[in-house]
């Protein structure tokens, strides 16, 4: 059971609530309403790590019906702003979405598209680094030490070498070595007021939060908090949610992120539902670099520890995803393996934090690392889609929506032991119980002193009468690979 | 006399009755409402090739009182738009304002102030070619052959050579071989769509005009009819003016431009007024070239020949300068005779078509070839100015704006031998007469066939009554090295 430490640190309501989906803009759908340049892959090719296949922020807007019916409440995009490169980490222009997404105009059309059906959006926000193009950089590229804007980066000597390859070293700093990425000097006051102004400008836009891009290589509390008085002072409900991968106690204090991208819920939940069948291969030179396998003992009290890191608000407002655009996909991880997906998924719906999905794995797309993890959706070919899975999405996302417990309550593991995982969710008079068989047999759980009342068998659709008057044992047989959700009807 | 050709061309009525200012926005003045850099040079430093001063928008507005004593009507603009060189034709942003200028806000207050004053704004277009920097060409840097913009340019081979030095080829096309100013390929649908927004964008934003950057080097008439045609539909007063430096007589059939820079007026009115003290040292190496001392009969059929060139309508809205950013300045070329500036501001205030004062000419600045004569105006140091230079221009300003006979009359030359320039300008019953005497010696200088009436002597400052009613030769005595403005009053 996790304490609830930090009582005085506040996140905004609305995530707590909030089911993510995660988009990366270039391949997620076109709209022929975005002129097209003349040099694009064709939707569906092995994606290129430097080719365009045209996705455009007007194709989310004509695929909202998608999304509205899988049931999210909340759009992640990786980066829209005006950038040479097809997943945009090279910003070009902080105040442009890019031309190719359909410019400022997109934004504000999706912005408004999706607020009328409930939804927010949040855009990744990388200020780290610029890029080459970027305009100050430029202007150091082009007037040497002559310009205006030398202390903006961290330029160790002229002329620069930007476009020089390997056998010249780089002489300024880029982002873990890049030359294509330079380094902000967020030492320099112009520089942090750039970032801040940045930052506030785009939730004044009506933008409602920021995924921030590697946020600890600013290393400098001063500036995210000064940061976060700037967009919460724009929006106090504004969600930020910093790219940390490993603990984020530093950011999660409360006067910086309301939460990270929660890779430490990721691994341990891939390691565990994707014990038999993980795919080390995959993902040994990936992100997730030492992922391992996990018994139920193991991944209870991960999932209890983590918990025990930061303050309750905020792990409810923690980002639990499956994947992302830096990661191999869920279904390759996992070697297809199918009941791993449901399982995680299971987990996902039901534990603290709010749930992230990666666009198309509700449909079963597999993809290794990146690029390939960012392959386009098969808007064209809806006889690849897994329907089976999107519809076991779908109905974990409402039940999701539907239990204040899943949402708002405490965590308890109950059972860890053998194949057999269960818990609780606990919020008031509401609760939720988790059960899950990780085996290849088909095994009785028992769930302790489960709450009287009448339950809905989510999974099977259907409810189930414990009996009004008395908190009992009950058994539940569960097939091989498989959970079952059960919420006390209220 | 010229003669009245091309009477179906149509060109805006306010340039024909303008009086314009030419600012290099960088050295024209700072407003402390726009923050600066910490790497600047210090106003009033001898001007670096790469280096800023700092110059704004704001501060333009801040003098706007300087420029409306002096009597200017219109503000054209050396580039404003967002780019990585302090003369700003290395264009990064065709849609932005430089930041270091004061960004679009700064814009729209300096046409609201501008245009309050009855003042109108022509900006520079840089549409040839873009920058390293310029999005689209950063893409193709950093994407190489995936590029998505590629046939925006002329690329020749990967990897692009960008930076590197001069012991490396550049393998695209730049303007005049400068890999610094990558040339856009016009013949790409979407590169002409492009631009033709951009043209047409800023006029709708308030702009008065553009002048248009190297336009012969877009060797397109389609490509300048349909630019023309944009920003005609968007004002049909906007004002259209190429940088063409010889006979124009393709771009001003009508159909293209509204007139040129004229420096078919400069180079002989340099040539003829400042033939004794011409400095060919200062501009041989300039655009310029090959600027010759003329005599007056040489001077008088130059003059008369380029109104020949073209229609009556583009005649009256060529734009008449003395100088610019592209050119040492008229006090270093003449080697600082001040009778050179004042015989030949007499004769630019006094011919056919709109004189453009190049910014600081008015209170004496010198400056060699670029950058030297980019130098910042020295409001700090008001005791430098020449203050006579300034009233005198002022007058002639002023008797210009008063004159339909200066503005809108037929040129007609009387004498144009020895020393002496006699010419008339005739509009219905209006006249002007400028006589010039440009030796060193006293001469009496004879009019012809003078029509009747009272004569304002502008220069003088007095009326001088020639009789009302008789048409009579009459003669002047002009002290060396000056000249006489009579107007007849109405």
């Amino acid at each position: 059971m996790f304490s609830h430490n930090g009582t005085d640190t506040t996140t905004p309501d609305w995530v707590k609530d909030a089911v993510f989906y995660q988009i990366f803009p270039d391949r997620f759908a076109r709209s022929s309403r975005v002129p097209k340049q003349s040099y694009l892959q064709a939707w569906g090719e092995a994606p290129h790590p430097q080719e365009y296949q045209g996705g455009d922020l007007l194709g989310v807007v004509e695929h909202l019906d998608h999304l509205s019916h899988l049931g999210v409440t909340a759009l992640y995009f990786c980066p829209v702003f005006q950038s040479a490169s097809n997943h945009r980490y090279h910003t070009h222009d902080y105040y442009k979405v890019d031309p190719m997404l359909g410019g400022n105009a997109a934004l504000s059309e999706l912005l408004e598209q999706a607020h009328a059906r409930g939804m927010k959006v949040v855009l990744d926000g990388v200020f780290n680094h610029a890029s080459r193009g970027f305009f100050q950089f430029s202007d150091v590229l082009e007037n040497g030490p002559h310009s205006a804007y030398l202390d903006w980066f961290h330029v160790q000597g002229f002329p620069l070498r930007p476009y020089h390859g390997a056998e010249f070293d780089s002489n300024y700093l880029g982002w873990w070595g890049n030359r294509a990425l330079p380094k902000f000097n967020t030492d320099t006051p112009a520089v942090r007021e750039y970032l801040w102004s940045v930052g506030e400008y785009w939730i004044r836009q009506g933008v409602d939060g920021w995924r921030l891009d590697v946020p600890d290589e600013i290393n400098d509390d001063v500036f995210w908090q000064e940061f976060r008085r700037r967009v919460k002072t724009a929006n106090p409900e504004a969600y930020i949610v910093g790219e940390i991968w490993e603990d984020a106690t530093r950011w999660l204090k409360g006067d910086q992120f309301d939460a990270v991208m929660n890779y430490l819920f990721t691994r341990p939940t891939i390691g565990f539902f994707g014990a038999q069948t993980l795919q080390s291969a995959t993902f040994k030179e990936t992100g997730y670099r030492s992922m391992v396998a996990l018994n139920s003992s193991e991944f209870g009290k991960r999932m209890t520890d983590v918990l025990n890191l930061y303050p309750r608000a905020i792990n409810e407002a923690q980002l639990n995803l499956l994947g992302s655009h830096d990661t191999p996909r869920f279904r390759t991880v996992t070697g297809g393996d199918e009941s791993a997906y449901r399982l995680a998924t299971l987990f996902q719906m039901s534990y603290v934090g709010a749930p992230c999905i990666y666009y198309g794995d509700e449909i079963g797309l597999f993809g290794g690392a990146d690029p390939d993890c960012r392959r386009s959706f098969p808007w064209d070919q809806p006889e690849s889609w897994n329907r089976e899975a999107l519809e076991y999405t779908r109905i974990l996302v409402e039940a999701r929506k539907a239990s204040v417990a899943l949402r708002r309550g405490d965590f308890r593991v109950l059972q860890a032991e053998g194949d057999t995982l269960v818990f609780e969710r606990s919020h008031q008079d509401a609760r939720a119980y988790v059960l899950f068989n990780v085996g290849q047999s088909e095994l009785v759980v028992t769930v302790p002193e489960m709450a009287a009342g009448n339950y809905f068998d989510v999974l099977e659709g259907q409810v189930f009468e414990q009996g009004a008057l008395d908190v009992r044992d009950l058994s539940f047989t569960l097939a091989p690979r498989s959970g079952k959700l059960l919420v006390l009807e209220g």
